[in-house]
């Protein structure tokens, strides 16, 4: 498919925009991204009121994510001001070496033209301020958001708001532009000026996309995040210790935004017997029916619920005390029961992200079961512990399948809640993600930029933070790391 | 292209390995590292001996080469000592944060076992025992070496020697292995257990090879090293103030090793009509016939040398006063002469890399001329400057230009000989590499590790890097990079 003009004319922008940024400063780029929070946290009544509409996701949960929004923004801008991102690293000559060593001088720099294609469930924390341009603003990037068309409206908006901001703030004007339509989105990824990928969406799109931009002349690295089953494991110590409370706090887990997060707990491992996802269902019954994000959304939630269902060993379990209600538009919460036979089977559905409010109880019988079920799954991007207190240290075999399928391990607690955070890794094995990199989290940055090593430069030549005067951030020199 | 029995036990002896190894101490690595430095040294005259029979390079280079290669392994038990490459992160609770931050605590972890395509043109720096090798194994992982067809007996006597000694000192017997011959190249790349691949070698091969990793059910990273022209700018100014010096430095360093090396400067841009070619040419006639490493590549070179002869705009110069020779086996230097609308046209060879003793000198029609020459040529491993005393200052869209197209930027000097240091980065832009990485240096252990994030773990569940008692490394803690 070809581009559209709207996308060259976008596209030639955004290179004339690298051509300054990648000679910004730290704190130029620190100060452009407070100005767009600011800039977004001004408008919070307008834009929660169109976010509403869109998405049909309650007011708090858009306030609340709306702030972790520009908090995330703030935080980009304190990563840059930090400066530790750079990997500054100066070696002076040692002509003893074998080879010698001349005058080297490395750091990280901005990779060029950026695109990011929003996600439906977070329309603005993995939208078109969220993490991805948020990381790819910070490392000296222009990004070009592919907007997700769950939320057109609200993401035209946000845009808006941002450009104004960050050029009012004095970034140049193709620091940030918005794309949208399937014909544009493969041509922006396949756009030889596009220099990386950004992208969180569903297995199938993320894949598509992951082979055109590794099959391009020149291939370019696309970071997705497709899907995560987020397994649990709640051991039977742990139910006798606390089952109502972990009755609790799994449906809250797995109802939270009608299910619509990329870390719901769709899985959960149980002794077998241990009649879990009765009482699973019964507080479930207790949600009110949730409308969720779009009608094709909504779709695929009860396509794969259907096949749930169909699937041999695989049971809807129902609370015979909760009376039959009228859905509307609503879905409410359904939870499943079934065996470590039916997740071993050939093609089985139960390995496979059912997105929405369902959750599949598995019974297991004993630890080496339970393992062996553990390394059948897909990669995610979390995996749980519900122990004990002390009983986890027993169970090394157990945790070291967990950590093997997955980018962040809980002991105790619910996936669902991703903080931004400077130790933050919401990645995993794939397809959990497609790359060894996070999407959330200060490290976000390094997918957009990459090394650049100056040999014998004279001092002038070389970016302020590798000359040999003092640069307040942390740099490695002659081998020693030095913290400003 | 299924896989050997060799290949299926080695992949299951590297399995095996990789579940003692992900919990291997950093000390002990470090001692594994060391332990196989010294036993190769220990070997010098028989390994220089065999490497000598096999690849036909002289002694000398050999003897410096097998040197490097055991200092790497040493440099990497100082980056595994180091402990600064797990980035370690920890984060304290803070509840009042939008969303909170519950106890979160990130490291990078090996990523499992790491197929090594070795390269031709390094028997030791590039090969079984090199960077790849020594980076993979520092970081935890069991490796697997496809040996190159080139010098099969020192890869097998480098592979015994160096799993001997890892395994006296303490390593898992799966933690080294060697596969060889297309098949079991093939199967290795696409065997689900192999987590990562590093390659050095041709854009055709590696391309392949990146294209399999890629299109896997799962794909995997694939670093792969291909190819490099290597530009090098010399401007008007510099001839007039060194123009023996730029001479005689261009011919050592084109024709070093016959001129096998990724980092030899293949093209040469000067201004028009300074006659630059003609000089070269004429020291290149005192260089003495040199064997290259195999037929096979030694035809690939006579090919590439036929193809630069056979288009329009490209000229061999030969130097009137050399004496014509007899080569036997061996290759005499090669001098080409082009101006910027030969490196322009379509298809232009111009813009490919002829791996051995050749170089084009460009004649360009000023800086204009130049800059716009240098963004049509791939990525590459390194670009170079000589300009005259203070002259580089004036030249910051060129700088700008060369910064864009490779990973290591030179003011002076030359290309090849690449230092073993922290702040070295070997790679680049695609071809030169096909992700955002190095495979020499300290960072290049980066390539075969993942991170893992712990949410609110028992202390003793925790890696000893991660826990709240000093680990002796930096770390980063509630948001505070602090030295040990």
């Amino acid at each position: 498919m070809s581009a559209s003009e709207h996308l060259v004319t976008v596209m030639a922008d955004a290179v004339a925009a690298f051509r300054v940024l990648r000679r910004s400063s730290r704190s130029d780029r620190a100060r452009w991204l407070t100005a767009a929070a600011d800039a977004l946290d001004a408008d919070a009544d307008e834009l929660t009121a169109i976010a509403e509409r869109e998405t049909h996701l309650p007011e708090a949960r858009l306030r609340g994510e709306l702030l972790r929004t520009t908090n995330q923004l703030r935080f980009f801008s304190d990563v840059v001001t930090d400066g530790a991102y750079l990997e500054a690293t100066i070696d002076h000559p040692d002509p003893s070496a074998t080879p010698p060593i001349p005058d080297l001088r490395r750091m990280l720099v901005p990779i060029g033209p950026v695109a990011v294609f929003a996600a439906s469930n977070f329309p603005f924390a993995f939208s078109v301020a969220g993490g991805d341009t948020a990381s790819a603003l910070a490392a000296g990037n222009p990004v070009i958001v592919k907007i997700h068309p769950g939320h057109p409206e609200l993401s035209h908006r946000v845009a808006d708001r941002m450009r104004t901001a960050l050029i009012e703030a004095g970034a140049p004007s193709g620091i940030l532009a918005t794309v949208e339509g399937r014909a544009d989105a493969t041509a922006l990824v396949l756009h030889p000026d596009t220099a990386a990928v950004g992208f969180t969406g569903s297995i199938p799109g993320g894949r598509a996309l992951f082979d055109l931009a590794t099959s391009r002349p020149t291939p370019i690295p696309f970071y997705g995040e497709l899907g995560s089953l987020n397994p649990v494991v709640i051991t039977s110590d742990a139910l006798a210790e606390r089952r109502a409370v972990l009755v609790e706090g799994l449906v809250g887990s797995f109802t939270l935004g009608a299910g619509q997060f990329c870390t719901k707990p769709g899985l959960v491992f149980v002794p077998r017997g241990s009649g879990f996802a009765v009482d699973v269902a019964a507080a479930a019954g207790a949600v009110a029916p949730q409308r969720m994000l779009m009608d094709r959304i909504h779709d695929g939630f009860r396509s794969g619920a259907a096949a749930l269902s169909a699937q041999p060993g695989v049971v809807r379990v129902e609370d015979p005390h909760t009376p039959a209600r009228e859905e509307d538009d609503g879905q409410t919460p359904l939870v499943f029961s079934a065996d470590t036979a039916a997740l071993r089977a050939d093609d089985s559905v139960v390995r496979e992200e059912c997105f929405g409010p369902a959750v599949v109880v598995i019974e297991h019988d004993g630890e080496a079961d339970l393992i062996d079920a553990i390394t059948r799954l897909p990669g995610g991007l979390t995996a749980t512990l519900h122990a004990a207190d002390g009983e986890a240290a027993h169970l090394g075999t157990l945790v070291a399948a967990l950590e093997d399928s997955a980018g962040r391990v809980l002991f105790g607690g619910w996936p669902t809640g991703v903080a931004v955070a400077w130790s933050q890794h919401h990645g995993g094995p794939y397809p959990a993600t497609t790359s060894l990199f996070t999407s959330v989290g200060a490290t976000a940055i390094r997918r957009f930029l990459r090394p650049l090593a100056f040999q014998t430069a004279p001092d002038a030549m070389l970016p302020v933070e590798l000359r040999d005067a003092p640069a307040g951030i942390p740099r490695r020199i002659d081998g020693v790391l030095r913290l400003g």
